[in-house]
């Protein structure tokens, strides 16, 4: 692999040159979607945290509000997509958006509001309008009051949940960023020794907090950032799902590490592993080879390839920790699903409790655990995109409960 | 200062004994908004990275939404609180919510749904419900159905504006990481030389790429995150104020840093500075002196304290512009306002573009610039906190067009 890193400095090299292009978005969907509900146009409105406004103008625009409006070929001409962007965005804008036109007039106007003076143009005051079910209401208002009938829309979710090769680039580009995260982790454990109940790394107590910031100052080092998910528990706080406070960490407990960063254009990466430094091979080792079973069912799951029922998946790992004596849905045990999908959002669809087949192109989670506050937790987890005739990690790590040098 | 940071690994300290305290939030606010306007209580629904959310409830949850309930004591009882978390974060949000009550029922039920059942419980169907403007349209339906009429309310982003001492603690411990930051990329712009149209660094060209993943580097060191705002220009790019792209830096041109990381419990620092290494003298010069004493003009408008109308500092700032013979409002010239608030948001109320006065508490980026596409552009920002009979730096940084090693 490509050393995309420059932790420290040294070398002539150009990091951005490994930077994947930016993804374009097809409104094809949204054709469909106004086509099946006889719907006139399409309507969003959020800011840059807003992962459909992300996704569907591809713009990393402000924390304020913005607009995209996209109006069907059934008011006459050619379908057309809009981005009405904030002040002082122009330039940012026009250079993201894959859309036909960025708009900049009415500026101070609330981007609701920018949005029904855009519908008025084309629709007159007079149509369906779909939009996703989020959409501030204050945007939902301005448009109803203007005449137009408001109708939810799930099109945007669907649409997300398969990925282009362009998006795979994305998610395969953080995802290997997020291994040189995991494996600094690792090595940090790998070269600690304990000394009482303390685990001692270059001459100071290891906590996770002091093991986040070194994370996270790799990922930095490799152009992702850690978005606020490095979550890294110790012993019971494992058991915590999303445990980002501060914990000493002592021998022989769960180190779990559980690190989504953000990468280029907004995809997220996902990757967990759990460690134990002089463990006693007591609970965490039967709880780890229940995990590495389980991941290893679903899996095989997997390896039918599209078709496959999403829940199909989790029932398989659930079905492999329970055969391990563990409990499902419940602690002392397998508390949450196997897995979930990955794109512009950490968690999207699907979800692998869902009914509906996988598709070629979805990327998930896969990634069982069991956790007992009393003792710890164990969670392994890997990022795949689903193919016609399997799937592949995006980013392969090793497994292993003892820490290695990486 | 003592260093928070642990870049490279040694030393006994644990960095995490610097976090301040997560702030707790004053409901007396909400107690207020609803006798005024005569309701009976308040909801919001959002994700994590909805800053009403963060604010009102200091979960730092997940990207899903979840529901806040405030019910007034009209009802009857004492006014209450409660925090309707999502599945698998009932520990993190029992350690996080300030409120009365975080209750687990119903998980499935989206947020609006569950937050509509709690009212029922006070308000038996009937009252007026006060919402911020920008509450998910399908939450807002599920309390409307239910015979709930809703008003929207400014009161959230009014109480915002006015921080606390242990709001302070947070915005004054993540200025000074940001401040860190700022502190490596000018050193390394000091250690760098030019080579013909290119500027090297440690044996390779500079681009603001790579000096972006050395700023953030050091800002994930001191245990604060970059957020996706590290802005840097360089030339014809600080004119784009928004600018997060890769391009080459050349001797001679501004280069323009502008740093909001995301630190302890979700508040943001603001720094901006601009350098040009090797320049001639000529339109940077002039432009980083006008913009010098506009933000001393701006400072000296603060010097009054509390009471000021925040447009006035505004106004001053841009009549120095002015006075050195550059455009306000257009290009080339200042194009932008004087000034923000910050806090969970990186943009908040108050602008130093609105007539109101401002608040002692209140904090408040001062930074004045001016671009010329053709040129580069030149701006300064420090984030000050309004007190009764001036204003406090949060973190001094130094200025000077020509960087230095820090």
């Amino acid at each position: 692999m490509a050393d995309e890193s420059e932790a420290s400095g040294g070398g002539a090299q150009n990091p951005a040159a490994s930077w994947p292009e930016r993804p374009s978005t097809d409104y094809g969907f949204l054709e469909r979607a106004l086509g099946d509900a006889s719907a006139d146009a399409f309507v969003h409105v959020g800011d840059r945290f807003d992962d459909d406004m992300r996704y569907l103008t591809r713009f990393s625009g402000p924390d304020r509000d913005f607009a995209f409006v996209f109006v069907g070929d059934t008011a006459g001409g050619d379908a057309t997509s809009t981005l009405c962007a904030p002040a002082l965005f122009e330039a940012q804008a026009k250079r993201e958006f894959p859309g036909d036109e960025v708009r900049m007039e009415n500026v101070d106007d609330p981007a609701g509001e920018r949005a029904r003076a855009l519908l008025d143009e084309a629709l007159g005051g007079d149509g369906t309008v779909l939009v996703p079910q989020g959409v501030p209401h204050d945007a939902a208002l301005y448009l109803e009051r203007a005449g137009y009938e408001l109708r939810s829309t799930s099109a945007v979710d669907d649409a997300r949940a398969v990925k282009t090769e362009s998006e795979l680039d994305c998610l395969r580009r953080v995802q290997r960023a997020t291994a040189r995260g995991m494996a600094r982790a690792e090595t940090i454990l790998a070269e600690s020794t304990a000394d009482g109940d303390e685990l001692l790394w270059e001459g100071g107590p290891l906590s996770t907090e002091r093991l986040r910031r070194q994370v996270n100052v790799t990922l930095a080092a490799y152009g992702v950032r850690d978005a606020g998910n490095t979550v890294i528990g110790a012993g019971p706080s494992c058991a915590d799902l999303h445990f980002t406070g501060t914990d000493g960490i002592a021998p022989g407990e769960t180190v779990l590490l559980d690190i989504s960063p953000r990468g280029p254009h907004g995809y997220y990466g996902d990757l967990t592993r759990t460690f134990v430094v002089d463990g006693d091979g007591g609970w965490e080792r039967r709880a780890y080879v229940a995990v590495e079973a389980a991941q290893n069912a679903a899996f095989d799951e997997l390896d039918a390839g599209a078709g496959v029922a999403a829940s199909t998946v989790h029932e398989e790992a659930a079905a492999e920790i329970a055969a391990y004596g563990f409990s499902v849905g419940e602690e002392p045990g397998f508390t949450h699903g196997t897995g979930h999908g990955v794109g512009v959002s950490l968690h999207e669809a699907p979800s692998l409790r869902a009914d509906a087949p996988l598709e070629a192109g979805m990327v998930v989670t896969v990634e069982p655990g069991v956790y007992d506050s009393s003792q710890g937790g164990v969670r392994i987890e890997d990022l795949v995109v689903v193919t016609e005739d399997g799937y592949e990690v995006l980013a392969a790590y090793p497994t292993g409960i003892v820490p290695q040098e990486r």
